[in-house]
């Protein structure tokens, strides 16, 4: 308990005028000591610019901080300001912030400028040499910062007349202390300026004959840590937070229960040769493919309605610009009354509400991204557009492109029907349904009215697929008979089969991959964009 | 679009006057193919019971749906209400519901009851020989039921004078119509009547000379779908999904960030034995023991404060009542600005809210978990207790437990401490910080004035720890030297090590089992009951 009571202890500049206390002769002496550590370390460092002299009088004001004192020291009882919330309201007061040297510029050996950032908003620093205030020696010392380490700077805001374009925020901080917390290595693998940079902005300096660095995708991903750092970047991952978010309370607020379900699985999964296999204790195990029948088991458990969050895994060697060995699934199922419209009802309802949510309050995060990526807002109706696939090989059709009508779509006739379906419906969000069995799992049931095709469906973004659902068999017989056609070794899924024997009713359901979500609302090119640490058949690193 | 239309029609009963429609001569004769169904299927079944006449004059309000009805063939724009929303204001009114019947009694051959379940929540329906409503036939149908079966019934509400002990809604439905949905087998491998039956109730039968059935833990995991049916199983799975609910709306409410980090991992993780491994695309790889190391590498990333709920793999050999080989991990990193005081400060805050919060939401699924596994409520402070190491080795100690005060406590010496913690703070859930280093993984920051210790802590609920945190290393250099001094090899983790090379803020963090939680929370005596489809060494199925 004793180690929480310094937070009430009252700071010491209430009382000014009394004699230094000892506590302030021990700071002052940690100072001096932190000074000293600084010191030998530039040293160490060989940064010939910082030639710190021991006699500066205003030593305590800057320097580094040793490691001693970042080890949960003391609790102060400092207040902290974050950047984002540097504003014009706070003109003439005194703050303390954490912060990236994100740029650093010297003007003459008087004075310089720092541009610090935290989590992605910027705020300029100014040095500027003054008696009693700021030494030359901590210019210098300002100057030899490493780009991209942490510092901490005490300073009072100021408002300049001019805006400032070089930061987000519209105030500066004149700086009065400034202690590195800690360093970056001087040359840095990336820079944030860089890995910042739109193509436009490439092109446009090109123009002009200016050569400017282009990170491409792999060197961002090697260094992720420092990518990570960009304001899109930054922007992309709040983005898919709040995707998940929104998805998560759309349903707790329909009556949907959320689960985890496992991703050991014994035998081979739903089957088919894309699984990760491994040992299981002995036991032949993989990786879950999609929750698929573990989340049908809790319909059969009487959860009603049930949604999932979770990696799935897909062995695959998918060398394209939408597919990777690990992502994100989004999943429902859910009983059904009648018709697996239900299950359309709630696809087309949670993204109305997604869509319309992200536009609403994810404005700053969306510009961030458009900076960087330039896209057209989704078009999207209120009430979404469902076409059946029978419509949609009409539609290409007329357009003069045949494909097989009991086949399925490829990459190609989807951007195309995306297309036509944008010209007549004015909507870059549909669902596809009644597709042919044959393109279906075995356990999509059939149509009532013609075996050849099902009660399934697909939804599109911007001309590629997101969402695959369907009413499944909840007969076991049916379910057997059906797996066996398309050659599955039903020992393997025999638990899952059993599940329908002790009574299952009628349901659907649908997956969704979180990362496809937020590439194609921003209409980023790469999927590898909206994964954390991607993994695909040539990265398992970082 | 067109399929969607029949939602809009006219239900037939406005206008009852008028001769008898196309439609509604068809859905006749789809009654009575679906009667006929129903026979054939029951006498292929060799259900004798069930001598179905096929001059039954009542034959379409009874029967089995065909399989084909229930292939999404219409949308009827029929209205259903569920179980948990039949109470007395309904009385009189014609309803529709769909659920499991889980029981059937006869009582003679003109009346039957059948108690009907839709997730958790129970109905009595009675069935009786009425002329044009009910026939003999009827009630035949309906005792020849297996248990478990899926039905729909339609029927008037009544409400009894006498309390119905049997249900958990206090009105009957008076049935009209009652159909199968789908058939479970006879004879189920497990009974929810029996696996619903608390211990308490066991004993108390056996005094008075009668022997239930008692269903053991096994069997329960082997017939899962079965288990989830019980009362107890549906509540648990229901707070599970708000703990994890509660866990990301509080921390969303304080700036942190949700992400998916990898569980595909080159090498062998945080290192240790205790990974599956599996080779990727002819890269030895393995499972992530959990987010740490992804986390960790997000702060440096620019991310502040982030969260994770995902799945965690572990490979121990662990066959205890509290591990398990795949559990879902609440994890949480951020960074620090002076002590580690602020990571726990938010466990404090997140738990008491937590714990509220669930008593106040979720009375009625406590309630239905005490019934079968009673349990007392959890004893918490508003502001939770924190206790240094060395102050719980003393407790101990003055309680004549002598332990290694640089040892880490056992299972044993955690529970006497929860004891002795509560009879002195009368609280169940406290943080015990400042742990031996010895005891602590290679990136836990060293206490600042004793090397021995480190500013970590552990989180016990009624004497169990459920979660672990500290201030992380984030000094590269001095990170490698912990890493080689515990024996890792540290080319395994160099792209961790390197991210922070480029500039780390001090930071820290900690994990969560949710299935601990939950058991904890409710005193359940085997997280096996708080994991929906547990893994363990000897289990990976179902």
């Amino acid at each position: 308990m004793s180690s929480e009571e310094p937070l009430q202890s009252t700071p010491s500049e209430e009382n000014p005028e009394k004699k230094l206390s000892k506590k302030e002769l021990a700071k002052l002496e940690r100072q001096r000591k932190r000074q000293e550590a600084a010191a030998a370390a530039s040293a160490a460092a060989g940064v010939s610019a910082v030639t710190l002299e021991a006699e500066d009088p205003l030593a305590a004001n800057y320097g580094e901080i040793p490691l001693n004192d970042l080890q949960s020291k003391e609790i102060s009882g400092k207040k902290w300001t974050e950047v984002k919330d540097l504003t014009n309201e706070l003109k003439d007061q005194v703050v303390l912030i954490r912060g990236r040297a994100q740029a650093i510029r010297a003007v003459g050996k008087k004075m310089a400028f720092l541009v610090v950032r935290e989590r992605g908003f910027t705020v300029q620093c100014v040095l500027t040499v003054a008696q009693d205030v700021v030494s030359p020696q901590m210019v210098k010392f300002a100057t030899s910062l490493s780009r991209e380490s942490i510092v901490d700077i005490e300073g009072v805001i100021s408002v300049p007349t001019q805006p400032i374009t070089g930061a987000s925020q519209q105030v500066e901080i004149q700086v009065r202390k400034l202690y590195c917390v800690n360093k970056a290595i001087p040359a840095l693998p990336i820079n944030i300026e860089d890995a910042a940079r739109s193509e436009l902005e490439i092109e446009k300096a090109l123009q002009a004959g200016e050569q400017l660095v282009r990170v491409n995708q792999d060197t961002r991903l090697n260094f992720r840590v420092l990518d990570m750092r960009t304001p899109a970047n930054q922007a992309i991952f709040r983005i898919q937070c709040q995707v998940e978010n929104i998805f998560r309370q759309f349903l707790l607020s329909e009556g949907f229960v959320g689960i985890h379900t496992p991703k050991l699985i014994a035998g081979s999964s739903e089957g088919g040769s894309a699984v990760f296999r491994f040992d299981y204790k002995g036991t032949p195990a993989c990786l879950a493919q999609s929750p698929q029948l573990h989340k049908q088991m809790s319909i059969c458990g009487d959860f009603g309605r049930v949604f999932e969050v979770g990696p799935v895994f897909r062995a695959e060697d998918s060398f394209t610009h939408r597919h990777l060995c690990e992502f994100t699934g989004l999943d429902v199922e859910m009983e059904i009354k009648e018709h697996y419209s239900e299950v359309m009802d709630i696809v087309d309802r949670l993204f109305v509400t997604m869509f319309d949510s992200l536009n609403e309050k994810c404005s700053k995060e969306l510009e961030a991204i458009n900076r960087q990526y330039p896209f057209e807002k989704l078009k999207y109706l209120r009430k979404t557009l469902r076409l059946t696939f029978e419509e949609g090989v009409q539609m290409l059709k007329e357009a003069g492109v045949e494909i097989d009508p009991l086949g399925d779509l490829n990459t190609e006739s989807e951007r195309k029907l995306g297309q036509l379906v944008l010209e007549k419906y004015g909507t870059e969000f549909y669902i596809l349904h009644r597709y042919p069995l044959a393109v279906r799992p075995f356990y999509t049931m059939p149509c009532h009215d013609n075996p050849k095709y099902s009660n399934s469906f697909d939804v599109f973004i911007r001309g590629e697929e997101i969402i695959s659902g369907a009413q499944r068999v909840h007969v076991p017989e049916f379910l057997t008979e059906r797996a066996q056609s398309l050659g599955i070794d039903v020992k393997t899924i025999s638990t899952y089969i059993d599940s329908f024997r002790y009574g299952a009713p009628p349901h659907g359901g649908f997956g969704v991959g979180l990362e496809r979500v937020v590439m194609l609302f921003c209409a980023l090119n790469n999927i590898r964009k909206t994964s954390l640490f991607p993994r695909d058949p040539q990265r398992i690193t970082p």
